[in-house]
């Protein structure tokens, strides 16, 4: 499979499809017309087949999509097929609600190690994790975690970053409100709620 | 101005470019390469400069840009003169960390207003805000608050969504993971940890 031709809104995508067939799934819905699921979506049944053309054929003409069928070639495409380890870097209010976050287990995600370089942090627990020292870091190769969130202040995250670059890690989930360099190899994308709200702002008219 | 002809990366893109400016107006620098500023925002040249052109020209030939200026201009185009009031629904775990966020300000966003259905929370009060009941979302028209933050559990997010359409709120960044239906005149942000962990996984080469 020529994953390098792939668009990144394509894989982006998916774990949208992927989240609306879980809901599914949970109401014990087994089948779906694409017409439906593209409703539920909000997105083109045109742009959901070009999506999962990359793939394979994932519909049955006539019948729409196998639910549980789907749901399953997703995990498989995303690599989500078995737990997949999560570290988190710097547990204050942010990092803290991110480890409480309750929508991991489905897409089989587990933070297992949460670091903070803050001594009256460390060795507190947030639910069963124990919050590590920054050293801690350099034994994620070990336990071969390759997805990491970082959550610290801006002016930290880039020396985080290139510690979790040396470690290993090969996806980075941004909160920290600054642009990181990473090497080619090391996909981030960020999450900045200050700067959503801009995005927002512009759309709104005239009071 | 025909904004409607812009695209929405550009606008996304703006709340980068002032990030970047008033980090660099913080370290008193007054005027910036584009070249250097390219790189720092790790956005080409070019890109930049086409989204400039849709709303004047910015730069000047040479001397790169005016930090402050640029500044300006882009709070004006993000409609971020004066301070902006946001509401915020859910004041769980995520909306206290949202609540207690300290990267608002730069941007004049301001949450003037909590709210939550469970009685344990509504009275409580997080930072100088006193969390209130759901039917506090009727006077968000009288306060004039246009923006809102849903970070409610997925199967309350329509519901709140639907409310605050009701009382005039047309940008909404929404948290709840599930995807929000609303009129085409209100503009929905989705943030969803998960997903984004997701298309991370994607991403990764196998270990």
């Amino acid at each position: 499979m020529r994953y390098h031709k792939i668009p990144e809104e394509t894989i982006r995508r998916l774990p949208v499809y992927l989240r609306q067939l879980m809901l599914l799934c949970q109401k014990d819905c087994t089948n779906v017309s694409s017409h439906n699921f593209s409703d539920l979506v909000h997105i083109p049944d045109s742009q959901i087949r070009k999506d999962f053309s990359y793939f394979g054929d994932f519909g049955v003409r006539g019948k729409g999509y196998d639910v549980k069928k789907l749901i399953k070639e997703i995990k498989r495409i995303l690599k989500l097929e078995s737990t997949r380890q999560v570290a988190l870097v710097g547990a204050g209010r942010l990092g803290s609600a991110v480890l409480s976050y309750p929508g991991f287990g489905s897409y089989n995600f587990k933070i297992t190690c949460a670091i903070d370089n803050d001594k009256r942090k460390i060795g507190k627990k947030i639910g069963n994790l124990t919050i590590k020292n920054a050293s801690q870091i350099n034994s994620l190769k070990k336990k071969n975690i390759k997805l990491a969130i970082v959550a610290t202040p801006a002016d930290a995250a880039q020396d985080v970053t290139n510690k979790l670059v040396k470690a290993g890690v090969n996806g980075i989930l941004n909160f920290a409100p600054c642009t990181l360099t990473t090497p080619k190899k090391v996909k981030v994308i960020n999450i900045d709620i200050a700067m959503d709200l801009a995005t927002l702002s512009y759309y709104l008219r005239s009071a």
